[in-house]
């Protein structure tokens, strides 16, 4: 049987691998790298300085070019449902081109539990596979570490959600994937931890009241995104103590 | 001023170390290893296996003692209150011996943002230091990396929370710190995903029906703890699909 190797890389920082990620990367007989399409080249280019730096032998890379998911799709959920069953197909592809009896990995971005469709985009491949994850460094914890605090109050629980999803913050509250920036529909007087390109170079922290640092963070997120035409942020909403 | 370097360094598994925790641990003058008092035995060993394998100089390394929280106060919050007073005052003694400008370093179980009190407690030291983070791999990711799950449904939110804390799981719930065993109270029609010393070569992972498994995770539990002298174990909750 062929094994799949779902590794968690971290956030952007070469250092946020782990030994146990750059194990499986020299493990494999063959890379899987997402280079074209909709995938941003930046990303791609963090991937290519990831295996250039931790990969010691000379593995296959294979690039692969990733679909975009139809956002004008009303519905949401049909919408990931059609984008996996195309993403389905090629991950069989690509998975038809590792050795019998060898090991193929996947670079995702952060880890490979947390909003990443890996892992259900694998149940789909016809093909016996047997798959090993390897933990990666989330945004969350380059988000706390970054800012220097805990992600938790003492004993407190921590909603990690979507900003599509925000509703009213009562929970200490974690927003990710936030295209439409719902944190400017927030109650103005939460604390807001937020940060972009964690644990690399262009990595920006704002923080602060929401009411007071809100027009700054939409402002710096604006000029970041055109200048290197992606964009990764997450934040924290809590209230104050 | 001293660099006070917290250090995540995984769940147990010394290849849940990343590149930034190995160059902190190289960095640091003096480090700080909690191997007396309150804290597990093996606990210490893996922090010592930890130093042994990626600490190539030759830093000066400082036990200590963690007291042991009143677990009989019963005021939860005046009792963590003074379990971190006392924490501080020997935080202070251990930062005292770090050279001047030089860096000490902690090395904290999973990640320094999420249910750990050492962000905390150095904000109790009266010395100006600059404290400096570095994320570490959560038994979050280390269990469901090892069911080989995603933690999130698709674009949904989870909550992460305490045994003392879980309540009717209307979200999917991540328990962390659950000594009084929580889930026995819990609807038997959720499924669970449960795992203790993730990533070790001691893990145990038990999954399923939580009406049909909560019995064989208190006996393996109970066994398992009996065994080692202590246990760290979490798990996640969710509505069947």
């Amino acid at each position: 049987m062929k094994t799949i190797l779902v590794v968690g890389i971290g956030t952007g920082s070469p250092d946020h691998m782990t030994m146990a990620a750059i194990e499986a990367l020299n493990r494999a007989d063959v890379l899987f790298v997402p280079d074209k399409g909709a995938n941003k080249a930046d990303l791609a280019d963090i991937r290519r300085t990831i295996i250039a730096r931790f990969v010691t032998g000379a593995p296959r890379q294979i690039g692969y070019a990733v679909p975009r998911r139809d956002a004008a799709n009303p519905d949401y959920g049909q919408g990931v449902d059609d984008w996996h069953d195309a993403l389905g197909r090629i991950f069989g592809d690509l998975i038809a081109q590792v050795p019998d009896s060898g090991a193929g990995a996947f670079l995702v971005w952060g880890d490979p539990g947390l909003y990443d469709s890996t892992l259900r985009i694998l149940e789909r491949v016809d093909t016996p596979i047997r798959v090993e994850v390897i933990p990666g460094i989330t945004a969350i914890q380059a988000l706390t570490a970054a800012h220097g605090i805990a992600l938790n109050r003492i004993g407190e629980p921590v909603l990690i959600t979507t900003g599509r999803q925000l509703g009213s913050v009562e929970t200490d509250t974690i927003v990710m994937l936030d295209g439409r920036l719902a944190f400017q529909e927030a109650d103005p007087d939460l604390q807001i931890f937020w940060g972009a390109y964690l644990g690399t170079p262009d990595q920006l922290l704002i923080a602060g009241r929401l009411g007071d640092v809100a027009e700054d963070i939409v402002a710096t997120r604006t000029e970041a995104r055109a200048r290197h035409g992606w964009i990764m942020d997450t934040y924290l909403l809590r209230k104050a103590q």
